[in-house]
C-alpha cells in the first residue's frame, strides 16, 4: 500500500498495539511498526509525533466528542444531565467495533508506567476541556469543577467497566448506571 | 543547631519553599537549603529523598490522616458522611498556621510542570487510598470508585480555595460547602 493509502493511521493504531502486546512497548521500534502497517517510517510521522502518541492521538477526538456533546445538553440543563447527553456521544465513539482496541489498549497502558502517566496527563487536560465547557455554560466556581470532576468519574468508571473482559453492557448503559450511582452517594 | 536538633524538618521546609521562590526550584540546591536551615547535607537526605521531596512528604501525613478520619465515621454514614468526617481532621491538618505555607507551595508547583506531575501522582495515590478506604467499609465497586473521586474532588476544591489569596474561610467550612454544592449538582 501507498504511504497515502486510507486508513493508514488506524493501520498503525492496531499494528502497535499488535506489537507492544507482543513484544512490550520497550522492544518494539516505529521501523517495526511501519513495517507491519504497509507504510513507510516517515508516514507514521506524518501522524503521530512519537512511539507512545499512537496510542493516545485518539484522546484529542474523544476530547471534541465530549465537549460538543455538552453543547447538545439544553441550556438549562442539570450538571449531571448534561454530563449524560454527552456520554451517550461518547458511546458512539467508545462503539462496540472499538471494544476489542480499548480493552487490548487498557491492558497495556496498566502494564507500563510510562504510559500510564500520558494516560493521566490526557485524563487531566480532558478534566479541564470539561470544566471549561460548564463554565461557557455560564457555571461559576467551585460550581464548575466540581461538575467535571463528578462528569469525569463517571467516564472514567463506565470505561473502565466497558473495557473489562467478561463485561457485555454497552458504554451508554455503564454510563447511565454510574451517574444513577453517582447520584444516591450524593443524596444518601 | 546540631544535626538532631529537634524541629529540622520543618526548618528544612520552610528554608527549601523561601528559596525555590526566591531563586527558582532550578536554581536551587539542596545544599543552600540546608546552610539555610542551618543543618548538613547530610541531615536533607535524612529526612528526604531528593530535593524534590521536601515539598512532597506531607503529602503521606495528609494521606493517613483522610483515611483515618474515614474510620471515624459511623459504620452505616452515607459516602458524603464519611468524607465530611475524614475533612474534618483534614481541616484540622491545613490549620491556619499551616496556610501561609500551603498557599506559597501551591504557587510554587503550578509555576513548575515538574513539580506539579509529582503533585498529581500523590494525588491519584490519595483517591487510591480513599478508594480502598471505602471498600474496607464494605462497599462495593463501582460505588467504591465513585464515592472515593467525589470524596477527593471536594477535597481538592476546597483545597484550591483554601490556597487562594484573599479567601478567609477556614478549610471546614470551605469542605462543608464544596459538599452541599456537590449534592446540588447531584441532585439537579
Amino acid at each position: 500500500m501507498g504511504r497515502w493509502a486510507p486508513g493508514a493511521a488506524d493501520r498503525l493504531r492496531a499494528a502497535a498495539l499488535e506489537l507492544f502486546t507482543e513484544a512490550g512497548f520497550e522492544n518494539t521500534t516505529v521501523a517495526q511498526i511501519a513495517e507491519r502497517a504497509g507504510v513507510t517510517e516517515r508516514t507514521y510521522f506524518r501522524y503521530f509525533s512519537d512511539k507512545r502518541e499512537v496510542l493516545f492521538d485518539g484522546q484529542s477526538s474523544l476530547q471534541s466528542v465530549f465537549v460538543e456533546g455538552m453543547r447538545e445538553a439544553p441550556t438549562d440543563a442539570a450538571p449531571l444531565e448534561v454530563a449524560r447527553v454527552a456520554l451517550h456521544r461518547v458511546a458512539e465513539f467508545f462503539s462496540s467495533e472499538r471494544r476489542a482496541y480499548s480493552t487490548a489498549r487498557r491492558q497495556l497502558i496498566e502494564a507500563n508506567p510510562s504510559l500510564g502517566e500520558r494516560e493521566q496527563f490526557k485524563l487531566l487536560a480532558l478534566a479541564a476541556a470539561i470544566a471549561q465547557a460548564f463554565r461557557d455554560r455560564g457555571m461559576g466556581e467551585p460550581s464548575a469543577t466540581l461538575s467535571a470532576q463528578s462528569a469525569l468519574a463517571v467516564f472514567h468508571v463506565a470505561f473502565v467497566q466497558w473495557t473489562t473482559p467478561g463485561e457485555t453492557r454497552d458504554y451508554a448503559d455503564l454510563a447511565d448506571a454510574a451517574i444513577a450511582e453517582l447520584r444516591t452517594i450524593a443524596a444518601g
